[in-house]
């Protein structure tokens, strides 16, 4: 008995697929047969025809294209895309490379396990090509098997400081691999313990191994530095990138590296950020520390990704003229251009951290001449621990579809991140991760619809929520119309629900402290990290504007106009630019503290009514299933509760305006 | 070269203490020359006076008292008081047992540290006898060594669940005996891990050491039980203190433990508190419990001392018919007079928790056929963590000095828990220490005035804050007396300024949550604790009158007529009763919001001048003493300056109301 489940690759029984005759013979070109990947992909087609469809298909190996190794960059959509067709006797899966022919059969067999009617999806050609070169993964596992902003139990990569390989290795590959995921960061960006360094010779075999694993599956293995690994375990006094000695040694562990673990795609840097080191110690700029590890690991074909969540953790709550909105922008946008062709930016879809809802980082069409990759998080962080139900991708494409105005038609999130915008040779998107050992891997099973969710679209941005988590819902769940309805009217609006009953209007942050999970209005107001509503007897919200911090004028126009005049802004963002009255009418015509009062009550009330929509389940799913997603209900509601009680509470005493509809505050 | 301070018994040399040749000879009566508390209480004497004044004094050994065995009651009293005398050629310590040598003698090394005039202190005899009959120490501290609430460093008791015997441990002895301490708990009371359970083999012949160690110095050993250890370490299924099973385990445990611990006092229980189990799980009254384990001690001249710290630590913030103010109350007083003689009720001098203002649990004058002991907290969990000054002997003398009118003349604090009151067999008072492994004991080197005050206050509830403090600056910092007045300068009213700039006019708990130091008004304002301040744009306190939950009313008359009124309230404790408009006037003359803003500037300013005064003492006193304060001072204004801008800031914002005098309010 397995300790995990397989989720969407369980390939259980399916009842129909449309004339299923079609899928007894395979001819695969593109990949030779040979090639590991190809190797799994025809093994995961037969396991999976076999278990749905007691189908064991016939596979003809057609022209290999030639297999170029593995490589990081703009090329990888090329060497990614396939096409799904009909012949007279089977189906057809052209491809240029192993990825490809993987990728299809995961097209198949998703066709076949949403119960699908094969002939018709195929009958004109599916051709697919990635919309982003790299489709990333960033696990915050820290050595000793604790997960940074876990919620679903430890690391299923480390134990007590080894690295662990079994089973569950090798199926977390497949998991991912199946909607498309093509990189992997395995170590947590705050690497601080300088025994859980992997860059030394204690982990290289297991590294080694675990990339071989990993690439045969399509999959690229990233590590995390820490930048001061010249000082903690090079025993160089200095982690300056521009010293002759830091500069040696690195090239020295580099080759060492690259020789040990062939497979390895590169590096991922949390540099001066949050009490990490960086070159800002050393008085020198980010693109100096970039260009310094790229320039080495550049020898290597690999590539530095350097985060851009930089900004001054001990700010004083007093001061209102620095912004820790502005600081990724200020901290990155002079250098434009400056960092080398192996350097990606990393820029966090929000200038902030993650909240419910924030506006997009105005890097994101800010930088012109600099490979971007766009980081979101599906480990609920800040959006329910996991025990709320979040469906993120509603938020994650309203991200991608975000237009910047950065010139030219192609202007959006999705198109920078995909390369096309710029011609960035390097770009993409990386979620931080939402797994552990949890024997569903999410710790709620409906979490899984963002795992799932997050690399469906990032392999194809033009897929839509609803698609998305119908395929997850059908693949993991139930195939029952029904039951997939209903599981979806839970799945849809869950984003909408937890904005509703948590932090108003783009203001965010009413979250305890530490832990960020339920609520606590001032819990981060008289504090160091540069997150406050400055509500007050008469208002809230924060004035980004040109009369405040002037963080609204970053971004390009229109988009600097909209956010800076509270009559144009969104509602949901307005409290994010503005400092306004409690008696300011939005958008919906409803007062600034109506909508707190409405939308904490609607939300609250919207929760339960998922719950029970939920607990409708009863029978019709898996028991594990069902009593997983219960357990985490009651949970949630409480939460609910709190939220709501506490935010009507708080600003109903701080501003003695009553309720319109006289409902009970606190 | 010790890694710990002498404090108190360092017993450098001295200048002046009058004519000097009284000392070279002393006359002890009542205790046998071969009593081990007698030769410890010779030796001190002949160190300190030969370390002092270069005295080695000749001992005439009088008439022994019969040596009582060791005892907690009443007739402690009669056992420890002494009588200094001068005659002839010497100075005469007449008392009843060799505690009452010891003690006789540390007062003489008291007089000569202090530079005061022998002849004249003892020319027509000083008889001491001491107000408290049990003078304890609480220590929080943890088998693995760390220290709940413990502020200077780790446990000297214990070290990797092992306990330690060294030369710091009878150091320790000295040092409390010498301030007149007669009993100590040295685990803590939330006894959580089976493992860390004294009462078994493991730790037997460590405890009768130590035990013998403190009898040395007439101090009893007492330890914290858990009240489940028949089912954790008994192997029962049940801790029904009317189980059969249950009082049979416990008698042989018992049998067991006086065995092996011959010295052993008896034991401290904190019962069905804060998630610990007792009685009330098996639906039986505090008393059923206290009393079974008391009758089981009785045999073996042991007590049982029952904490009423039993409140609902579940409480729902929207419920504001529940009042934890009344649950030591509501809990205790139905069973008085149902507490066997051997069991001594241990009650909070606050009806909260060691908050900086409260007002006396209403048990103290409400309970009048049970033992009662006061608890106080010397451990600075609430008031300043002994990084902020706190000099906290001025609370304990109104503690003590409390008139609860609960019939007769000896109607106060002190009058009850020395016995006096109702003829309590056992009574006394009980800190809960502020010690650790820090050089200096205590962190803070003028933490270590709560340490001898306690002590000396303890012994002797006449003496005043300032002679307390007085002693202490001279036996442990300085004897000049420039530096003696600017030391209690910062002491005596440094209380007093912690009080305003933290939480105003008695209302409490506006702290960080779990670490108790730090401001955050609304820490646990919507939490489960029972702790709110219900401030709303309004006004602010907790309705606790006939009106609101009747916790005024628990108190004796005059004191409930005073607290329930809003106009005789007196205003330190104004919001502890009730909720005002920002705009009600205190006695002072000022509103609340105003006494507000002012207690809180006023507040940070003055700790600045204590940090001021301190800093002039640099060169002056030792360094390392100097440099420690200094440290701390630096850290105290800090958090000064962030109570002071927080709580005003808070109410500004919440009132809209303005500061008077236009200061700056962020």
């Amino acid at each position: 008995m397995k300790n995990y489940a397989d989720l969407w690759t369980g390939y259980k029984a399916r009842k129909s697929a449309g004339d299923i005759a079609v899928l007894k013979k395979f001819y695969l070109s593109g990949g030779a047969e040979s090639d590991k990947i190809v190797i799994n992909a025809v093994k995961e087609l037969k396991d999976g025809l076999k278990a749905m469809l007691g189908i064991d298909p016939e596979v003809v190996y057609g022209q290999a294209a030639g297999c170029a190794p593995v490589a990081n960059g703009k090329d990888i959509q090329d060497r990614e895309e396939y096409t799904v067709s009909l012949c007279d006797d089977g189906v057809r899966i052209d491809a240029k490379s192993g990825s490809g022919i993987l990728y299809g059969v995961f097209d198949v067999l998703r066709t076949v396990s949403c119960e699908k009617d094969v002939k018709a999806v195929y009958a004109s050609g599916k051709k697919v090509r990635p919309s982003n070169p790299l489709r990333m993964l960033n696990h915050w596992d820290n050595m000793d098997g604790s997960i940074e902003r876990g919620y679903s139990g430890e690391s299923f990569f480390y134990v007590d400081n080894e690295i662990v390989i079994d089973d569950r290795t090798r199926d977390y590959a497949r998991l991912i691999a199946s909607v498309g995921i093509n990189a992997v960061v395995i170590n947590n960006v705050n690497v601080k313990q300088a025994a859980s360094y992997m860059i030394t010779d204690r982990y290289f075999d297991k590294l080694a191994e675990l990339g071989e694993i990993f690439a045969g599956y399509g999959i690229r293995l990233f590590l995390s530095l820490n930048y001061a690994s010249t000082i903690e375990i090079g025993g160089l006094d200095s982690a300056d990138p521009l010293d002759e000695n830091v500069i040696a040694w690195w090239k020295t562990k580099m080759a060492e590296v690259f020789d040990r673990i062939p497979t390895l795609g590169g590096f991922l840097v949390k540099a001066d950020s949050e009490g990490r080191p960086g070159p800002f110690t050393y008085g020198r700029t980010q693109a100096d520390g970039a260009n310094m590890l790229a320039d080495i690991a550049k020898e290597y074909g690999a590539i530095i990704i350097w985060r851009c969540f930089v900004y001054n953790c001990r700010q004083d709550w007093r001061d209102r003229k620095t912004d820790r909105a502005r600081a990724g922008y200020d901290n990155f946008m002079p250098m434009d251009g400056d960092y080398h062709d192996n350097v990606i930016l990393q820029i966090k879809n929000g200038p902030m951290d993650f909240q419910i809802r924030e506006p997009i980082s105005p890097l994101l069409g800010g930088l012109k001449k600099t490979n971007q990759m766009l980081e979101v998080q599906i480990a609920q962080e800040y959006t329910g621990h996991q025990i709320d139900v979040c469906y993120l991708i509603p938020e994650f494409k309203e991200i991608l579809g975000f237009r910047t105005y950065c010139g030219g038609d192609k202007d959006t999130v999705a198109d920078i991140i995909s390369g096309d915008t710029f011609g960035s040779r390097y770009s993409g998107i990386a979620a931080v991760t939402n797994t552990g050992n949890d024997f569903n891997w999410t710790g709620n099973y409906l979490a899984g619809a963002n795992l799932f969710g997050f690399g469906r679209l990032a392999f194809d941005t033009e897929l839509s929520s609803e698609e998305i988590a119908e395929e997850f819902v059908r693949m993991t769940i139930s195939t029952d119309d029904a039951v997939v309805k209903e599981i979806l009217d839970i799945l849809l609006p869950s984003r909408e629900i937890y904005e509703r009953y948590t932090s108003p209007l783009g203001i965010g942050w009413m979250v305890t402290p530490a832990t960020h999970y339920g609520c606590s209005v001032d819990g981060y107001e008289y504090d160091r990290w540069g997150t406050y509503h400055r509500a007050d007897h008469l208002g809230i919200g924060v004035d980004r504007t040109d009369k405040g911090t002037g963080y609204a004028l970053l971004y390009n126009e229109p988009n600097a106009s909209t956010y800076n005049d509270p009559e144009k802004c969104p509602d949901e963002l307005v409290l994010f630019f503005h400092h306004l009255p409690y008696t300011h009418k939005l958008h919906s015509g409803k007062t600034v503290i109506q909508h707190i009062y409405d939308t904490h009550f609607e939300g609250y009330a919207e929760a339960q009514q998922l719950a029970e929509k939920w607990n409708a389940l009863k029978g019709k799913v898996d028991e594990d299933i069902f009593e997983n997603v219960s357990e985490r209900f009651t949970r949630q509601l409480s939460n609910a509760r709190e939220w709501c009680d506490q935010v009507n509470s708080y600003f109903f005493r701080k501003s003695g305006i009553p309720d319109e509809k006289g409902r009970q505050i606190w």
